[in-house]
């Protein structure tokens, strides 16, 4: 698995895929940094004459929700409609799931747009859960991460999307099998627009990789381990956000394969 | 004075407030850090459908015009509306305030949804009571900080904000006391948006501390002095700008102590 | 005219011009930093109602197209119309130039409103070419680099720009001579939007530097040199871009002088 994971990463630097975002403001630069670091090529682009254009020349389309307003909203839906159209994967953000009834609504259209992909925290994926005729109502779960762990397989299920649930440990959901990967530092929780960024990389990964469970889990894999490695030296939240990105753009194989953290179990 | 300063910093990382921002897009994501940076939950969202909601589930709103549009104004005037209603402090920073008739109408409504606090350069100040009826006419000023303190003043008796004038010298004026920080380094000004990030620190004070001058004042004390601890080590506007969000992060209640200028005279 | 370059950056230090921008999202940060950095003062309004006045107060305007719609084309072209309309020179970036049908169109407009200086890279300015009456049909050039020249010579002569191609060499073409700067570093690619920000620094030169081509020639030589410089020691895209800043910032006259590769050969 891990052999494969890194053939991933290799695959993403040599295929440099065409990644369109319609993202939020917070995250924008960030965003495309790190693609631009994993190897890929960002376009950011939501003006509704050349969205659906912008859809067709790119490899994969990332949705992220954080500072929609209606304008994006549409924006966002054409996009999602001709990735369907032409059979490219895209990946869902539901940033701030569960906030209020305007992000569940904008949510519900969205899922209904059939995403390759769903990343949030475990908040937002049981939000999204609850959302949709959760499964939930009954389920009497203590610990949180189950919790989210539940919603994701009915998400999954539903939807037939690939989900990563993320936080100290990610958590990848597929059709078949569910990966855990440990990596990380929680000096990542205090930068804005991390998730995001991720998400942003998982739209890269989808773009090259048939499987989409095993993209999904090599772009959480190098987003995570950058990440930690990043927070090693960091002497704070701004220098782990610079260091994080040249970590992304750095890291080799030997550092990658010795240590990952991944397992089958929780 | 300074033991209570530090109490307030200390409570702002304790409480984690949620702190919704309406802000420009320049500074969105060193906005979002800094805030992290402090201790608090940011949320940046404009949309109409949501923004009163947001307001709601928030412990205060900062309200940023750089960027303004009609679309953004309307947004703002929703919130600081809904703030009003619910009680809840919000703080208005008045970019580029006299630069155009349409931003000084535009801060004319706000300022009549009654902000907690307003925060702008000496400009930006003496600007805004410029355009609400100075009474600086037949002031004979020759300093431009006394001209800025008066009108501060002005703005405070006229609204019943604390006004901050932030410069070399950041001024607090609140409605019993004017407080006076010394700390700071000139190359913070060659920083786009510190300013910007200081209004939105000052919303995660607010939104914790019920003595608002000393909010304020606890504050940009924090802040002046992360960004001159920064400015000693810095190779240059941007290296400041990364290491002053370290700062913020990890200063300790020693060197804060130590290192704070702060005065009731000019 | 070495000399004369490293003149004309110490008067951008000396003039502190500002520069107004209508740029996309995901780079106004970095931009106004850059502006900042080389001495210019940065202002970002897009707003219809202020637009006009906001070009009245500035002494040059740049105009990126990256992240752009219909409100922003509104916005872009009230304002190059009231740049022509007193006389102040702007710069156009046209990110994206050949992408979309969408974008093609929004560019012819622009270039109808005689931007100063039109600044790409090598497929831009060639499809911005391609997109206006090309004269490239039926020349046969096998090197990219050429055919870009012989766009940029057509789009000079017939808008009467300046046109900066930016690239392993950046190539400046003006009414009389052609210039090549061969400073930069291949890691300059991995970072989101150094091709804008190097837009706006050229925004700060023709605002104070009476002769155009000489205006872009010190801008690009000031920026491409900061980059290599960064990226002596950058440990990956990011950093190189924080350091990329600083180096904007606090370039000598004496570095300057002596690292500069400028020929009038390509």
């Amino acid at each position: 698995m891990v052999n494969k994971l890194w053939n991933h990463i290799q695959s993403v630097r040599d295929n440099a895929p065409l990644v369109h975002n319609i993202t939020n403001f917070v995250v924008m630069n960030n965003t495309a940094n790190a693609l631009l670091a994993a190897g890929a090529s960002p376009i950011m682009a939501h003006a509704h004459p050349e969205v659906k254009d912008m859809v067709s020349i790119c490899q994969a389309l990332v949705i992220n929700i954080g500072t929609l307003d209606e304008y994006f909203v549409k924006s966002m839906k054409m996009a999602a409609g001709q990735a369907n159209a032409l059979g490219k994967p895209w990946v869902l953000d539901p940033v701030g799931a569960g906030a209020t009834p305007f992000r569940d609504e904008v949510l519900s259209e969205l899922l209904a747009l059939h995403p390759t992909v769903i990343r949030g925290n475990a908040s937002e994926i049981m939000a999204l859960a609850k959302a949709n005729q959760t499964i939930t109502k009954g389920v009497d779960s203590t610990a949180q991460s189950n919790e989210a762990i539940e919603a994701a397989r009915f998400l999954q299920a539903i939807y037939g999307a690939v989900v990563c649930i993320s936080g100290a440990t990610d958590i990848v959901v597929g059709p078949e099998q569910t990966i855990f990967l440990k990596n990380g530092h929680p000096l990542m929780t205090k930068v804005t627009g991390l998730g995001c960024s991720s998400t942003a990389v998982i739209g890269a990964f989808i773009a090259v990789i048939p499987d989409k469970t095993e993209a999904v889990t090599a772009a959480m894999a190098l987003f995570s381990l950058a990440g930690e490695r990043a927070a090693q030296t960091a002497a704070g939240p701004s220098s782990l956000q610079m260091q994080l990105l040249d970590e992304l753009y750095a890291l080799t194989e030997t550092d990658f394969k010795q240590q990952i953290n991944i397992s089958l179990h929780a």
